[in-house]
């Protein structure tokens, strides 16, 4: 039995191995081209950095299908599970990623975001109408690199279209995110369906779709899709929490941020059904105003009305029910390493 | 020999029979659904009207290619060339309709346009927020619509590969558009090249995907897909030249405004490399400011300059030469009406 630390010291050491080659794979995939204003805002937030979690997922998963030693097949020309040729699932991966940087580039505009990533926000660094359309860019090419995986076509059309199916649930999410802000009548069960489609479907998109390329059956990709859908309801739980629970200085923004903002959270929700009253826990709704106490008082009463229990069992709970998922897969080391991403996704500390 | 009105009527007839038909589809393919304030703003300039004209090219060239009588068959199961299952032929027809649709929402947030087909652009009807979700969930329904036309896998790979690609020329073409307004020395040729990919790669698109669904050979593909960027910049030339020469009350907005908003065209790209100083043709740079004799004496230079008789002779010669490009497809009613369909883009008054 490895000690936890040693597991997670592996999963992160799995995750850097992978974000190396889709580092490398992303301006092969987007190479920087007339205009090149466009594509160079369109990089912009992809060359900022990014842990690639679901680039790893979609990888990972394919090795655990392929029943392949981790990293030792070429991601290029991975080989399909019956007779049909090799498959770039590379550009599946960067192509996910593709999704995930459009997402966030169109999010920053619509919260008026500052920073991200360490970075200014693509309208802040260049302007409104450039990140509009560089996440309009990033878009069809995410479509674009899908195309290109070598699939035979029967799968490539299935998997254009969970891509197109993911797109349109995160932006339903999206929408539903914005008019809770307006509600105080949320229920965890609303709160959570949000972030599925908003967060979770990128990630179970990312787990079913080698799947889909490499032609497993329908039992196979349906339980892919769950499992990804598990683990990223969990890994937006585990942000919530984090946002309490972290020391500003390591979360890289203000401890607290979403209390401030007023921001739904299952945390939030949960209190709200509590009789806790939410929106006056913190007094300010300015993040440089809100002091390290208001937090620590704030995150003591939902403490003690059981929140923030409660979202940590939850995320615990779907974790475990994901993991259980993979038992479709043959044992093997890839999908061990599966496990421990779900695992490390609520026991990251930031 | 038909009379050149019986003509245009006879265009404007088969133009409004298929709008009608695409009207209809429109719902069926874009209900409104939960969350309904998202939907309702994806439908909302849809709804609001709109010739039509992408759909017409796309359901006439289906009707060509297939030597049918046109009208004479469902375009929901339009019979493939080969013994291949029947096509849904309306799905790509409004597919291309809701990309337009998603490009007009954008581009109104990006030149902060208040109307739009005589209502409020959707930003300003929403806000900035839903009309950017609202942009987006069209650019992925536009996906998931083309994907339901029944074509053989191969097929369909195919024709998504022509949209996403459309797609992000759309993007780039929008770009040059945006880094011309800061510039003077624009050519022709890097105008005609911008209105290429800004808006007659649509119009390619949607003549050359029914010969993709279809299974027509590369030859009439690629003819097809000319033709469509020959109309289409002869379209937007002609709007060029329209916003200069039709009354403002048959607009429906300020003639001239183009130039008053120092706005690029192949008109004052032409000038200006006759030595106008375009910029100084009007003094005001508020719409609401300038007086219709102002206006006047800038047409007049302009006329003497040659330049508005320069741009209809391009999109004339365009026209010519993209109805040359339909002689791969059998000689019908059909392909007549796609001719007639080319010379109204340039002869219609609005």
């Amino acid at each position: 039995m490895t000690s936890p630390e040693a597991r997670e010291e592996a999963v992160l050491e799995a995750v850097r191995q992978r974000r190396e080659q889709v580092n490398e794979a992303i301006p092969d995939e987007l190479p920087i081209k007339r205009p090149e204003r466009l594509y160079e805002a369109s990089r912009y937030l992809l060359d900022a950095g990014g842990k690639r979690l679901r680039p790893t997922v979609l990888l990972t998963t394919a090795e655990a299908l392929a029943d392949a030693e981790p990293l030792s097949t070429e991601y290029r020309s991975f080989p399909a599970l019956d007779e049909s040729g090799p498959i770039d699932m590379m550009a599946a991966a960067v192509s996910v990623e593709v999704i995930q940087s459009f997402t966030l580039i169109h999010d920053d505009i619509m919260d008026d975001d500052d920073l991200r990533r360490g970075v200014p926000a693509v309208h802040k660094e260049y302007d409104l109408e450039t990140a509009i359309l560089a996440g309009d860019t990033l878009y069809s090419k995410a479509f674009e690199i899908m195309l290109e995986t070598g699939a035979k076509p029967d799968r490539i059309v299935e998997a254009l279209g969970v891509l197109a199916t993911t797109c349109t649930k995160i932006c339903e999410g999206q929408s539903l995110d914005v008019t809770f802000e307006e509600r105080t009548d949320v229920s965890p069960n609303e709160y959570l369906e949000m972030v599925e489609q908003k967060t979770a479907v990128l990630y179970a998109a990312s787990a079913c779709l080698p799947a889909i390329l490499l032609g497993a059956d329908d039992e196979t990709i349906d339980a892919l899709y769950g499992y990804g859908l598990d683990i990223g309801r969990a890994f937006q739980i585990q942000d919530d929490v984090l946002d309490l629970t972290v020391p500003s200085e390591q979360l890289g923004k203000q401890r607290g941020s979403d209390l401030v903002e007023n921001k739904q959270t299952l945390i939030t929700v949960h209190a709200r059904e509590r009789g806790v009253d939410v929106d006056e826990l913190v007094d300010t709704d300015d993040v440089d105003a809100v002091t390290e106490a208001e937090i620590d008082d704030a995150v003591a009463e939902l403490e003690s009305a059981g929140s923030i229990s409660y979202a940590n069992e939850t995320a615990r709970d779907l974790v475990a029910q994901g993991k259980d998922r993979l038992e479709v897969l043959p044992d093997n080391e890839a999908r061990a390493l599966l496990c421990d991403l779900a695992d490390y996704l609520i026991e990251r500390g930031y």
